[in-house]
This record gives structure tokens, sequence and C-alpha cells, in this order.
């Protein structure tokens, strides 16, 4: 028996605005940051939880409040009573009753309640000394339908639904286990399409990701159509016709919008059409598939939870379903997310980049593929080559692919050198008198704390 | 031309849960709380505008923390520049790129956001020397499209329509507007029906609600559905068949369960079943409302935003929108919800109880009925009669109506002694040796603070 002795909050932050890596349509100069918490527990293995909100700068303390915010739920809990039960320990967590007001299962809150859950599932796979992808991947189908909350998804996908789909996969586990160790799981690249980048640097970041072995990439699109129309026939003669190129607006248009602009974007062989409006309209999604078919309509990574995805299912509005590791309540509501999306029979091509999310999100889809779907040959994961370096099990990806991490854990630690550097406003990064946002947010900072909360 | 010099906020707590006032079946134990602000200027006016979000207990602190992010973005602004084009303003709170990652448009931030918006408008009122309600109703049709953001509504409501809905109301102002002030507003109570109420307390205040000149009371339902048979038997005979009845599940159910739940109520003639499912779920209020035809259908206390509103407008999901002053972006995004009611023929009857949501909805109302709709006849205001005496200008709620408040202001200021009483956890409510739930807080509020962040 062990209990859990400390969970502690950090507001990490990168200066990532400094480069304009990470601009799009919507977010001009994201500073890719992280809402960090570290479980510690009496047991004395030296064994910690981590777990992260990713968010992109401004607001980046909010979410640690929220984090704080549930505290009161795991400390001073038995740890094997919290990690024997995944279940229960969601919905203890998502059915708070007071804390539900604040969504309910949305926005800050429920993010935050995602980071608490993954840092729970990061201890639980290193206290089985198994990545989380194979940690999962061994559950029974009655263990892994045990861990998702049906409530909200019973028109959609009942227990004994998601149960059969796991009893259809299991026999052949043992296959795709070893074919992923093999194979990898197949990536795509964001690094070329950034908004703030030339032509030539898309151009050349084009040909070095097909170099790197990547058989798609990825342009932001949505401030201009002539300026999108120019480089997306940019990178077509760059990369040839065998290279598949999705474009992500960001959610920068209204639905007649989306489907007027695709149609100037058609002619370059389009793969998907990645948030094109608003994530909450569903019925705008369904609109804009049926307009730019047959290009397929991809969202997820601002879906808020698993009746927004359900219904997205429903309504036939994607036909790639972008689950992201951070932003719904965390492990559990992702495999809900991977349930419905193998009922309907949508591929599933995660979000990532930012910080940590790639390291994250492999974990799922690694365990879809053993487990749940048992397709990964029409499915990829998006990689951004950046920010990698801070944490402890950076992601292996080579030759196109992810390679499976063999790490115990969920693979979001972070390195302690970058936690003390990077922590917002007195980590050393931001305290020095640094160029560009860097300082500008340290003024805003200095103006935020001025006059002191009454 | 004048600043603002600072942005105050507080962390109000009222201990209703030691009564059970506000009990249902998703909300045992609410402390009915409010994260609230205070903008002050340097104009010499000695006016300030007040604005909260509304909670119901633990996480109110998060709620402060996010109106707080947005501190920067008013503080040291020109108050004349940020009140003359509301519009604008409230563009500016929304589409911070780096907070809108938090939503977007969604849970904490957005209801922070809200907050800070409805305190704007209410000192803006206050310098207009009116009544919220008042002042809106005096704009011009076209002041009014400028403070909506079509962004996501045009493929449901372009400014354009918004316009003409505007046009065609504005000959019949002044009449209304007398009709108001000598009829009032219809309210209906949900005094007499918490979960946590026995039978005899439930039939005795659906009696006096009756004396008091309701035509409707509602019903809390969904833990048990033999209670409610019950509990809904005991209210008709109490009220007689001449009352209307609603019933309010409060996201209890699937979708298949409500459907048959409601066969079982339909025999004491219903008036509404409120927010039968999750507030997220468009397609399965749009199944309901086909499963329990002809029982109408209401949702929209927590509905997130006015694209949500939009798709259960566009899916024929409610018949009764049930917008809340503090759950989206403020006065600005209720009225694009109020012309998208409008622009589908929907009626409107607020959510309010809580703490100061009647107080703030009843504006919103007003202005409709004067200035968009044009109807009040088939429309109520809820009211909760509890919590009001901290308020400034208390509602005026007789012979079954609400009647128009003529302060200066959105209503929503409280008293300075409340502030201080009910600060949490230092007010004296919190800080004295408490019964009840009280303990229990501040236990938790110590827990919280043991082990403090890194």
């Amino acid at each position: 028996m062990s209990v859990i002795t400390a969970v502690q909050t950090f507001d990490i932050r990168f200066p990532t605005s400094r480069e304009l890596d990470g601009s799009d349509a919507m977010n001009p100069d994201p500073d890719y940051s992280a809402a960090y918490l570290i479980i510690s527990t009496d047991a004395g293995d030296g064994l910690e939880g981590h777990g992260f909100v990713f968010t992109i700068g401004r607001g980046n303390e909010v979410e640690a409040a929220a984090i704080d915010a549930l505290r009161p739920h795991i400390l001073g809990r038995s740890v094997e009573e919290l990690l024997d039960d995944m279940g229960a320990s969601w919905k203890l967590l998502v059915h708070d009753s007071q804390l539900r007001w604040l969504g309910p299962e949305k926005g800050v809150m429920h993010m935050a309640i995602g980071a608490v859950v993954n840092a729970l599932w990061d201890l639980k796979a290193k206290r089985a000394g198994l990545p989380l992808w194979e940690l999962l991947a061994g559950l029974s189908p009655a263990e892994i339908v045990a861990l998702v909350d049906f409530r909200y998804l019973s028109d959609a996908l009942t227990p004994e639904e998601a149960l059969e789909i796991l009893q259809r996969a299991e026999p052949g586990r043992a296959e795709r286990h070893a074919r992923l160790l093999v194979e990898g799981y197949a990536g795509y690249t964001t690094t070329p399409g950034w908004l703030g980048y030339s032509d030539q640097k898309l151009a050349r970041l084009a040909k070095e990701a097909v170099a790197d072995g990547f058989t798609q990439i990825k342009l932001k699109v949505g401030a201009s159509l002539q300026d999108d129309i120019r480089r997306v026939r940019a990178a077509r003669q760059a990369v040839g016709p065998d290279i598949k190129i999705a474009v992500d607006a960001n959610q920068r248009w209204d639905v007649q919008e989306a489907i007027e602009w695709m149609a100037h974007l058609a002619p370059y062989d389009i793969a998907w059409i990645e948030e094109p409006t608003s994530p909450d309209d569903i019925l705008g999604h369904a609109a804009i598939a049926r307009g730019v078919a047959p290009i397929p309509v991809a969202s997820g990574e601002h879906v808020q939870n698993r009746v927004m995805f359900k219904q997205l299912l429903q309504a036939q509005s994607i036909e790639v379903l972008q689950l992201d590791a951070a932003r719904v309540a965390g492990v559990n509501e992702n495999i809900a997310i991977l349930l419905l999306a193998a009922k309907f029979g949508v591929r599933v091509c995660p979000h990532a980049g930012g910080v940590g999310l790639c390291e994250a999100v492999q974990h799922l889809s690694m365990f879809d593929f053993i487990a749940v779907s048992g397709e990964k040959d029409d499915r990829m994961i998006e990689f951004v080559d950046h920010l990698h370096e801070h944490f402890v099990t950076p992601v292996d990806v080579h030759g196109g692919c992810y390679w499976p991490p063999s790490a115990p854990g969920a693979g979001a630690e972070m390195h302690r050198r970058t936690l003390a550097s990077y922590r917002f406003p007195d980590g050393v990064t931001w305290s020095a008198d640094s160029p560009g946002s860097a300082t500008d947010l340290v003024r805003e900072q200095a103006l935020k704390e001025a006059p002191a909360d009454a």
C-alpha cells in the first residue's frame, strides 16, 4: 500500500514565437507551452507520474490552476486503489459535481483532467515496467471496456459492441505486435508548411521531408487564397505527384467559404482538408464534407470530448479522425474515441506537434493497431520536428515512421533542466533580457501583477 | 478620455449545500458561487463595471484565474475606446490567438470572457444612466448588428438577415416598451422542485408558487423513475390542471433512456423536458425531440456558444431555448443567440437562479421583446427566490412577473459587505467554525495548500 504524497504543477513555456515555428491562419505567434504536473508517492521505488496540457502560451497559468483544483481528489489517496481501477479514477475526476459546471467535459477543466489521468497512466506504466502502448495492448477486451464511460455514447456504441470490436481484434494481436516492431508506424510531417515560412523555405523543407522518408506533408492554409494556391503549387512541384499533400485551415472559414476556397486547391490533389471551420460545428463539417468531396475532411485536435466525436461520426462529418493526447480527458477518453472510430470504420490520424504531443499520442495509435482497429496501412501520426530534446525519452522518428518506444511510461516526462529553465515567468529563458516576444510577455506579466487582486 | 485603472477579482461562495437548495440529479450539493470582477476607471464619476461567472463551488478559483488572464487586454486601455465599439472589444477578448487554444470559445476561458464583457456593459449602461435593457433597446438595428460576430454563423444567419429581423421589429418598439412597464415579463419558478426536498415541502412550495401568481413551476427529475412519477403526480395534485409543470433532468440520461423515462411522465401534462442529455449532443437532442413529441425539449444553460445554439436550431433539437447570462461570452454573444432564435422562430425562456443570474438575464429578455423577437406571450424567465439580498438592485418579481429594473447598469453588482463576508476561503462565512460543507471545503483547501506548487 502506498499513497500519493505530492502533486506538483509547473507553468512551462517555450519562446517559439521568436522564429514563427507553428504559425498558422488562426495562431500567428504561438509560444508552445505545457501546464505540467508530477505525481509523487511514498512507494520508495522512485517512480513518478508525469502529465501535461499543451497550450500555446497565454493562459497556461489557468490550466495550471485547473490542475491544482483536482489535487484534493488524488493527494493522500492510495496509489493502488487509483491505478488498479482507472475506469473509476476517470469517473472520480470527470464527474466531480461542482467542477463539472465549468465544462461540462470541455475546455480548461477537461484538459486538466486529461493531464492528471495521463500522469496516472504514466505512473501505472512505469510501475508495470512497460511503455504505455504495450501496457494497454496487453489488457483483456473486458479490462479495456471497463476503462470507458459509455454515458452519452449508448446511441452509437454500447459496451457490448465495444467488447465485440476488441474481441474480434484479439487473435491477431501478437502478429501485429511483431509487425509494429519491424515496420514502425507511418508519420507525416507539418514541418514544411507553417504559414510564416517563405516559399523557398517551404520547398526546401518539403524536399527534405521526402528525402527523410515521409510520404505525406501538410501545409497551413486559410489566410490568403492567392498565397495558398501559390504555396500548394510550389509544394506540389517540390515533392512531385506521388507524395500526399494535406492542408489545414485551423478553423478559419465559414461553411460556404470553405467549400469555395477548396475548389481552388482541389487541382493540386489534396489528401485532406483539416479544420475547415469551428471544431464545434458538426453540421457545418458535414455540409463541407459533401461540398468538397472527394477531398476528405479531417478534424479532432480541438474536438472537446467523446460526445462531439460521436456526432462527427454519426453525421459523416469527417473521414479522418485526428484525436489529440492532451485535449480530451486523457487515455481513457481516447480509448472511447478509438472504439467509436472503429465502430464507424473511420481512420484515425492523430494530431501531434506542439510540445510532447508526438511523444504522448504514438502510444494510442500503436495500441489501436494492435488491439482495437487492427489497421495501420491507411493511417499516420502527425510529426513536427521540434522541442523533442526536452523529453527524457524523445520520439524515435526515422525513415518516415514512428518507432515503438521501449522505455516504461507514457512518454511525457521532461528533463528536470527543462522544467527549471523554461518555467514562466521565473525560468532563465524568460527572466533573462531576451529578444522578441519574451520581453512582451514579461511586460504583460508585470502589467498583470501590478494591481493585485482585492 | 479616461483609462481603466484596475480589474479586481473575487472568489465569492455561498454555503448553499448546507440546506440542499439547488440539488438536482447531477448536482447533489452545490455551493452557489461567483468568480466576480470590478472594473475601475480614472473618470472620477465613481462608476464601476461589475460582472461575474456563476459556478457551483469548487473550481471558482480557476474561473477567477481565467478572468485574471484577461486583465492585460483591458487594464490601462481607454474606457471610451472599449465602450464605444463593444463589437470590437468582444473580438479583442474572444480572438486572443493564444487564449483561444483553451477553448476555443467554450468552458472556463469563454465564461471568463463573458464576465469581463458583461462588466464592460455594466459600466457602459451606468455611464449612460440607463438599465442595460433600455440601453440595448435604444440602439439602432445597425448598431445591434455591429455587436455580433457572425463568424461560423453565416450558413444559418447573415448580417443582412439579422438587420432585417431588427428592422422589422423597429416600428413597434415604443408600444412594447410601454407594455413591458405595465405588464411585466412572465416568470416561472423552480423553487418547489429541488430533488433534495420532501414531497410535503414540494407540495407546499408548489401551492405557494401558484398563490404568488406563477403559471408554471419546474421539477428536477432523473435520479429515480418511481420517485419522479410520485413527485410529478404530487405536484400536479397540488397545483391543479391549469398550471404548467416543466421537468429538468440536468443531463442525466442517454438518448433512449430519456425517451423511455419521459413516456412515464407524459400523462401528467409536461410543459417541457429540460436538459435530457449532454448539452453537447445536438443529434441526441434531435432524436429525443422526435421521441418525446409533443413534449417540447428545452436546453441552453450549459450550451457553450453560438455555434452550438446554431446547430440545435438547425437540427430542430429544441423548441425552448434557455440562454444563460453567464455561460457564453456575455451580452454580445447572447444577442447573436437571440437573433438566431428569432430567425428560427424558437421561443427563448432563459435559465436563471443560482446567484445573480435572475438579475442579469432579465435585461436580455426585455431587450428581446422590445427590439428583436417582439414576442413575450409564449415566453418566461426562470426564477428562484434565493440570494437576491446580496445585490444592490435585486430583481423585482411579484405577481408571477419580473418587473423592469430602472437602476442604471446590468444588475450584477453585489453589496460590498457580501464581497467581504463570502470571499473564499478568508471571508467570515468560510473562516468561522461553520457547520456542514463549509468545514469540508476548508479542509479541502488546507489539503490543497499543503504541498505548495514547485
